[in-house]
């Protein structure tokens, strides 16, 4: 018998390294990239010897479908995404494709079709790590984008359309992507916790109530550039100061805020950034999440207003990218009740109900299906770094779970 | 009759464009790049219609050569330097050796022979905009670097030998660049203020009294990468946040300090560098300086004890490089009262005396042979900027001092 469980994690652990990652010794792999290249042939592999049928979508998804006893029942899809962050983890997404392929190869080995296909799906982008949009491959799944982003390129300068292009994709036909909602049964995503709540909890399995709402937008501060060693400190406009007492009121608001509120710069970037200049011009990134859709925009607005009074006080020019914002995403009450039932099932406990912090392809899927995530225990809480991890048992607990889960859904 | 000073402004803003650029619309020219190649046979046809005998030395310096009556008498030296921070001004450095060149132009256009040659010089690297290591190239002519040096590399991961080799150096003879103090006369450095002291005191002229003090050095901040959306705010220990409070830890020592002292941090670099990533490791930079070694001293100390105690409240791990010093350097006595008389003869008026904030290679000829610096009048004390200007007149007057100054040295 296939250690199911055990083989996802290996399978998680190889795609870490080139060619599967652009960089040696740390995870990065974005959307269209050289990287993603060898993880969909490599994946499509496996999802073929577990007894799919594969293809990569019209907008680089890797999909492959295990049919049913009526193919023209709407399908079951299970999966998340196989882009990462930098210096990313093993586990994020990926560990969701996995899961995916081990649950269509179980039902292959006890030669079991269910009455509806089951389709398992790499996402391309969830992260955007390529572009400064993310989820653009689940969000065209949906229909939410019909056409390719315009406006934005990747730090090369290359644009959605033409690295679509150079990875073999047509621009013109991205909405061949896009499904039928009569079409899905509903979209289940394994995933890793990626937060510290079931470690503290002592428990391997979380089910998932909902998404919390996420605003990302940018801050543009302009001072003035000029010489550091002749400018007297009375007489400045540094940006990169006033960027930093911005920070600071980002942090506090955060701190300040309820439960699971949290607020975060993660990217900075400034000009001309030369040791004796003083920065005249800085940009950095705003990351406001929340339980729900009215506290996440008391937040932002929050934030807003301390920074435009920072930079008024200094006499700094502030402005903002419009927000790109998520909103809170309820996953499906039935499916919520089918993972707490089959966790309780194979684990004889009564499985935590948590909110997730973080965003997925789950949260543009909600609108369009039933959906419904099930977490996994995250050692040390840890994500988005090398050091992300799961422990094999926990698992081997999750694909059981979605085993037994799955042959309760009705077509 | 040449209009000097006109001429030497008209030629600092042709050098601002591509070829002399490595950046269009934007002065960037760096030591021994591409633009800096061109730079050089540029200011070299310059220089040679001047009269001039050239020859690049062997750490990459233009050095122009007037004969004097007596060819084996001391030189006395004249220039600044042709490299450019980046989205740098045109007359930072430049204007100084345009200046020594209409000095040897009007002398030649008037038939005049001091009885000691002069030298005009192009120094090669003044702002350490390729490596982190300022004043290369000044600091080899005098002897304090003797060997290439090691352990840096430039954005591109070039080492300092690498980059010689590729521009047609020989790294292993550096050496030859280095001069005998017996054979120099004295080093004069005509530059813009880059500050607004000479503009507030409606002064076109300025002598610089002493070069203040400085110390660079990198302060590393290293928290923990994880996700921005499932870490709780009060278990991040998040090296952006950290670095942002010790920036304005650093601002605050800044303006709390006296009159010419100042504290700036103008580059930072974060890993990963991801919106939705908290920031795992930062750099940034430091830039102290005060008008003597003691305070600029006290200054450090204070910011380095600030930011260990920022790091120890907040679980940062904190390390600093060793710290890049040049001392307080005063100007030659003999020289700021040769100076000042010109600038009376000229003018009519007397001129002000004033501490440079800024480094210059001067500061590096300081200990080597009697130094002395003529400033000009910086409107809107804007330098390392695009906008950085001059005015005609202010240059003329610098000229015609020049001209006055240099016949009053003796061999």
């Amino acid at each position: 018998m296939t250690a199911h469980g055990a083989r996802a994690v290996q399978r998680c652990r190889i795609l870490v390294e080139p060619p599967f990652s652009e960089t040696a010794g740390s995870l990065f792999r974005f959307w269209l990239g050289t990287s993603y290249r060898h993880t969909l042939a490599q994946v499509q592999i496996w999802m073929e010897e577990a007894g799919m049928d594969v293809r990569t979508d019209a907008v680089g998804n890797l999909v492959g479908r295990y049919e049913g006893t009526d193919p023209k029942a709407p399908v079951l899809m299970i999966g998340s995404h196989l882009d990462t962050v930098r210096n990313g983890g093993a586990f994020d997404g990926n560990l969701g494709v996995m899961l995916g392929i081990e649950l269509v190869a179980a039902l292959k080995d006890q030669g079991t079709r269910l009455p509806f296909p089951i389709e398992v799906i790499g996402f391309g982008d969830e992260e955007g790590s390529r572009f400064p949009v993310p989820m653009i491959c689940s969000r065209t799944m949906t229909g939410e984008i019909s056409a390719v982003p315009q406006g934005v390129t990747d730090s090369q300068g290359m644009t959605v359309a033409d690295a679509m292009l150079a990875y073999g994709l047509d621009p013109s036909q991205l909405k061949n992507a896009t499904r039928r909602p009569e079409d899905i049964l509903a979209f289940i995503e394994p995933h890793i916790e990626q937060g510290p709540c079931l470690e503290a909890a002592d428990e391997p399995l979380g089910v998932v109530t909902a998404i919390a709402a996420q605003t990302r937008q940018r801050v543009m501060v302009k001072g003035q550039a000029d010489h550091a060693g002749t400018t007297p400190m009375t007489l400045r406009r540094d940006a990169l100061a006033g960027a930093a007492e911005m920070m600071l009121a980002v942090e506090k608001r955060g701190l300040n805020g309820a439960g699971n509120l949290v607020a975060t710069v993660g990217q900075i970037e400034v000009t001309p950034n030369t040791s004796n200049v003083i920065p005249g011009d800085v940009w950095f990134s705003l990351d406001m999440r929340a339980g729900s859709n009215e506290v996440r925009d008391a937040l932002a607005e929050g934030i807003r207003s301390d920074i435009r009074d920072i930079a008024n006080r200094r006499g700094l020019d502030v402005s903002f990218t419009a927000p790109q914002q998520l909103e809170a995403a309820e996953c499906s009450p039935g499916i919520i009740e089918r993972f707490a039932s089959a966790v309780e099932t194979v684990t004889g406990r009564s499985a935590p109900r948590l909110l997730s912090g973080a965003g997925h392809d789950s949260m543009a899927m909600a609108g369009f299906c039933p959906m419904g995530m099930l977490f996994i225990r995250s050692p040390g809480g840890l994500s988005h770094h090398p050091d992300e991890t799961v422990l094999v048992e926990d698992v081997e607990l999750a694909h059981r779970t979605l085993l037994a889960c799955v042959k309760e859904f009705q077509s």
